[in-house]
């Protein structure tokens, strides 16, 4: 899902009641970033408070590309990293994972080896099928055991669009969280539906209603599902104790053409760049009581926040061995204030951009590469700025385009690097970028070349390319 | 200003609390536009009910050329079109308008000529200065006396961006309400301020204070301004009897460039073209106790529904020797009743476009000329969408493109002439145009080919010329 698929966020068929309201009753976040344009890492950095950089969550063998964990790659989230459902364990949370895992798929790498207690969902997304003996359908798992899988036991009619698959994480959250209301346990549930995901779906009842077609009934299928679930915290009577977060893993997917896309709003480009429309996300924060109702915060914030923020407001130390980049937003939260921190644009094991205030430094552009391009995949359709949106991979480490995110959204205008204001910002993120550097201890690449065919493992580089290329392609 | 300006719209800096208040207290018209994406033409068709190439305000000596009223044209709004203050008389309306009239600046086009009893104001924009003997700067007028000008009596100092002017017209609309209301006398006020238009301008105290540079200043001097007449309404009482609605005349300039540009959200290019970005606007309706509150409506509508719309309410008849494009919203205000119709998009004499339900049907496409793009006025900057936004003026009449701005409000993907949808769409579509082009009767065109330079009637093609290049070239 993208920044501009919310009505509150400008989306013009304004099909989101049930977010606006969560905005209207709680904290908006207009400037609240992922950690990575593409899904795996995006998750991996959430669940960590790590940049994938640190967690493994990225490939050395292909510079700048983006990597996740595709059926046929058998790497995954490293032992050593500790996620934030077993740091919550030291305070008796329960955790549930419903959905897409996407931190790999082997039995290692499953959520319930990983510090969840419960887990309904696929370790993939839900697009292929694969469908035959070398490359079976993806999996759906209740918990350790597989219990069907799409396309087979779990309905999803490409042709129609018709899934009830949003229907059942619904229920699975709903009851979860009736369960842990009942048994007055905390509770950390991580709902992470694929609806908007190519190939988009929705249930029978939200099929065609939506102004926006397929893709806009995924949506408000989604904005009534999480309607449900914040009214049933306020029928359980609990929603002053619980906080709730919403937000994206990465921009609208453009490149899906435009019955499967989302909308980024005035931002460039989408998924798989480090242009705002592929880092930057929707996002809600939601705690009655707590955070004041109907506020904006321009808080520069990210995906890895989310980590440090839980364990803050559940009392947990975070790990001290280890650096973690997430930022405990609790003053925002609910004092408001304002804390100086940069974000850090990465496009795989690249460094690709950096934002400090309003200004936003290039270091390198790319959208995709002109042979990809030339295919038909395009990642700024109807977007194109001139030595910006470029399709061979530019560095401008030397002298980088900045851009004003204030007074140019869309990152159109780079400053003239003979001004003052471009000389000052140069100065400023230099000193962050070589502090950056400097501390920087990149994690064992966990998503390089070792690959699979579901069942018989063979590892050849020739494998493992083509499943790179594949999820590029295939999303 | 443009439709992505209010944070309503999603803005990402979400600087308008006063107008998002005024929409959660009132209804959003996110399917609202103007009738010309040009200032002189939207607002005599505001003023009249009536498409420009009907009220003679476009031209015949350039094909799809917008005009507007620079200092040069001597043309003005026709002594046959009945203005809505002219009407409003018959129920003894008091009006005024307060700003830009931009309808002709020769004293028989002036406000008080057509229906208008009080005007503080100029006749055209505050750009130039021309300065000099022969192109004076452009006259402030209070009534039917010059009080000064723009750049002297009146300052903008266009280096700092400062000038009082949102405040002298906020002073003159707060007070002019307050005699009414004393007077018990019914008004109607045309609140007609121009800061946001190139060179861009605010006050000392919103100076510096946006995200988003000047231009945000004078956007949130706006917002403040509209908030305090809303709460003067109803700190006199009369909120419960006043309709108060608010819109642009045309998308945001985007050719201004980083310093000086609006947003049209996420659509396609702006001001002088006929994609989303020029025509459609922010509209907001507002009337606490007749209006619902906090809804959102998805009519089709114009600026030209604002003259049927006000003779309704008020109990005027609107005139029957003519065509009146303007539809009366009423039902739509009062009961969220949807109508159905079309949308007419002109670019001077020439339809472009038409919407019926979601679907927009281009018979012309052009953005600017490759003369003038290369000279860098651009109107769609950063974005490109192949076949459409051509640098010259191309046909589709035969088979025009199609989109569906529900599903594509960005207009890049035209769907396939290969499919039913688009043979439905286009067949529903012809008999609207048929029927369209069979009852048109053009106006006499009023911005034709004379001007003069202030004084001195010059009466020549080269100085007509001249006139509209510099009007395209300066905006």
């Amino acid at each position: 899902m993208g920044w501009g698929d919310l009505g509150v966020f400008g989306e013009p068929s304004k099909e989101t009641p049930n977010l606006d309201v969560m905005a209207a009753q709680g904290m908006l976040f207009p400037n609240f970033y992922t950690a990575n344009p593409l899904c795996s890492p995006s998750r991996a950095a959430l669940l960590t408070g790590r940049l994938p950089v640190r967690n493994g969550f990225y490939t050395t063998n292909a510079h700048a590309r983006n990597a996740y964990t595709p059926q046929e790659i058998v790497g995954g989230i490293s032992q050593d990293e500790i996620l934030l459902p077993e740091l919550l364990k030291k305070k008796d949370y329960v955790s549930k994972i419903i959905g897409k895992w996407h931190l790999g798929h082997r039995s290692q790498y499953l959520p319930l080896k990983h510090g969840f207690d419960e887990w309904f969902g696929s370790p993939n997304c839900h697009f292929g099928p694969y469908n035959n003996s070398v490359r079976p359908n993806i999996p759906v798992y209740n918990n350790s055991e597989m219990t069907g899988r799409y396309y087979e036991e779990f309905e999803i009619n490409v042709k129609t669009g018709e899934s009830n698959l949003t229907q059942i994480y619904l229920k699975e959250g709903l009851d979860f969280i009736s369960q842990q209301a009942t048994a007055q346990r905390p509770f950390f549930l991580y709902w992470a539906p694929d609806a908007t995901h190519s190939p988009v779906y929705a249930s029978e009842r939200f099929l065609g209603k939506s102004q926006r077609g397929r893709y806009g009934d995924a949506v408000m299928e989604l904005d009534d599902s999480i309607g449900q679930i914040l009214a049933h915290l306020v029928s359980l009577g609990i929603h002053n104790n619980t906080l709730v977060f919403f937000t994206s893993d990465n921009g609208a997917a453009v490149m899906s053409g435009a019955h499967q896309s989302g909308s980024n709003g005035p931002f460039l480009c989408g998924k798989e760049t480090t242009f705002e429309g592929g880092m930057r996300e929707p996002a809600i924060a939601w705690w009655p009581g707590r955070i004041p109702a109907g506020t904006v915060s321009y808080q520069l914030a990210s995906v890895m926040d989310l980590f440090s923020t839980s364990l803050s407001v559940t009392g947990v130390l975070p790990p001290d061995d280890r650096v973690i980049d997430g930022l405990d937003l609790s003053p925002v939260l609910f004092n408001n204030s304002l804390l100086d921190r940069p974000i850090f644009y990465y496009r795989g094991n690249q460094m690709m951009a950096v934002r400090i205030g309003q200004y936003k430094v290039h270091y390198w552009t790319w959208s995709n590469s002109w042979e990809e391009y030339n295919t038909g995949i395009n990642f700024c359709p109807g977007q194109e700025v001139p030595g910006v949106t470029t399709h061979t991979q530019e560095e401008h480490t030397m002298q980088p385009l900045i851009f004003h995110l204030g007074q140019d959204p869309g990152e159109r205008y780079p400053i003239s690097v003979q001004s003052e204001e471009y000389r000052d910002v140069h100065r400023q993120v230099t000193a962050v970028v070589e502090q950056h550097q400097k501390d920087l201890i990149p994690g064992m690449p966990q998503l390089n070349i070792l690959c699979d065919f579901s069942v018989t493992a063979k590892l050849s580089l020739f494998c493992a390319m083509n499943a790179l290329e594949d999820c590029l392609g295939s999303q």
